[in-house]
């Protein structure tokens, strides 16, 4: 089983990576045509409108395999697709996926990043419906474009925040930005009881398809996922809704385990880490009672941190510190060329 | 102008490529949400299914920056996923592009590969719907997925051909293969006053959408298009369809360009050379002439080139050379990895 794929080669590699996936995720009655032919065929659900998301990770910049194991970046690979499919409400249906391979991986290290892929693809009713390999000599590329599906018309966008409504986070935030720290630093903070957890919130995000559905279902005005940090993504909520926010500091929700470790920056971590992969919502404030109880019924804890406000001459968005000041946020996401 | 991808950040570079885009592939009655939320939305055609595909390209793999222009190397990232699916007689609705980029880039440069990719997309009724942008330090990656249409129940696969069918190509096979040759060597044969035609067909390949469509309307059996060279693609048409095939020498089509300029290799080129984007296709011997007929009034030639046996004791695949004489074909597909 120390193969590589070279030694298999490109159609062989094929084959022995389908037979990794859960039987369910590569035949049904929607997909006409799977893996093997030039194209997939795929039948739509009648009166829903698709939703396309597409998100690559490529080895040295978004994973590490000294850091991760094949497993887990199969899972998350598949995970951040999810997630974006999740911040609109839609249900995950398929997924197309390129490989970009340098030709001396295992082949067995590769089926268990199919196997990690094709566990959460079966938790979630995803096919994978086909897909590319190609050589890429400098390191590996992982790309996965992601379809779902949603009644036409019944989406939820970055758009439609309005003045008065509740700003909301699901979960805890700060988890997978103190796991990387971890990871990256080592040593005895990597050693305490609870950094198993914040490395697994960073390894094997959980994508919160229920929960989109849930916030959709119940009213809410306008959702995205937290990949860049709440200060790196908010602001984007909030320009495209055409108004501004306020965050109160107090009410961020971040894990015991991340002010634990992080004592010093623990803040900025919930707040500029990223990766979360959590919902950030908003929704009018006398529908929130209703939507935590639904975001509860899908195994989700949901957090009120904010308010929206028009915008003014203020800066768009805004921190309410504990002892009531007010202080202008920077804002700016994480730029994959700064 | 010669600010690069790092000088205006990934978030500047997005709007500048959207803009480099022409106005109705980014937004149109289908498209109901485009580039600029966490995912796209499209409405599909009611009683018509889904046809996916997903091809990348890899810089020092697929395409040399001092090879290409910026407008082709945009062009031919669209043109072959095209190609695929128009293998199987389908319309080309929408896309999403991943784009992997060194940082060093000219933005300038990179417009272009939008201006020709969406100058292809626009000939074809193509949406661009969204698509991610990441850092890749060694060398840039561009992945397409791209979505078409038929309705449903209705494609060309590759396991129709059956035994009696003509086999057929489209066009002229090796130009590409020729022009790629020309690229590599250089020198006086790239000179040539036909010099021209072989690399452009290496660099802008024409997907032949039209002539799928006839395929699939005109009762073909079976079809895919030639990547991996007329004899590294057959035999996956004939093995996928359970049968075997022989191919009249004499009878394959090949510019006289190639011939003129390669006179010792001009048919390995042709039957193995790859990207000729032809289609490749099988059809009932009494439905040919009907099939050429259509084929040129959507522009295209079409030529018979052998005919589909039963699976017997000889080799899935056999060349009739001129004299009368049978000789097996040593098959096998390029292979990314060998």
């Amino acid at each position: 089983m120390s193969k590589t794929v070279r030694d298999l080669g490109e159609f062989g590699l094929i084959e022995a990576l389908r037979d990794a996936l859960p039987a369910q995720t590569v035949r049904g009655r929607s997909l006409l045509v799977g893996i093997g032919d030039d194209c997939a065929i795929w039948r739509p659900t009648p009166d829903e409108a698709l939703v396309i998301t597409t998100d690559a990770l490529i080895e040295g910049i978004h994973f590490r395999l000294d850091w991760t194991d094949w497993l887990s970046l199969g899972h998350k690979v598949l995970a951040v697709n999810l997630s974006d499919l999740a911040s609109m409400g839609a249900s995950p249906r398929f997924v197309t996926l390129t490989l970009g391979l340098r030709g001396t991986e295992l082949v067995e290290d590769l089926r268990d990043l199919y196997r990690g892929l094709g566990a959460l693809a079966a938790q979630h009713g995803v096919m994978i419906a086909g897909g590319d390999i190609v050589s890429s000599p400098h390191g590996m590329t992982i790309d996965v474009t992601a379809i779902g599906e949603t009644r036409e018309g019944y989406a939820l966008t970055r758009t439609g925040a309005e003045r008065g409504d509740v700003i909301a986070v699901s979960g805890t935030l700060g988890a997978s930005a103190a796991g990387l720290r971890l990871l990256r630093d080592g040593g005895a903070a990597r050693n305490a009881a609870t950094a198993d957890l914040l490395i697994d919130a960073h390894l094997r995000p959980q994508p919160r398809v229920a929960l989109g559905a849930a916030l959709l279902r119940e009213g809410a005005s306008a959702a995205m996922d937290v990949s860049d940090g709440l200060f790196g993504d908010l602001p984007k909520l909030l320009a495209a809704s055409g108004v501004a926010g306020i965050v109160y500091a107090s009410r961020v929700p971040v894990a015991a385990a991340v002010q634990g470790l992080f004592p010093v920056d623990w803040f900025d971590l919930a707040t500029r880490g990223g990766e979360d992969y959590e919902l950030l919502f908003t929704c009018p404030a006398e529908l929130f009672d209703d939507i935590a109880a639904a975001a509860n019924d899908v195994g989700s804890t949901v957090s009120a941190i904010g308010e929206v406000v028009a915008l003014g001459a203020y800066a768009p968005l805004r921190l309410r510190l504990p002892d009531g000041s007010m202080s202008a946020v920077l804002t700016g996401a994480f730029d994959h060329f700064a």
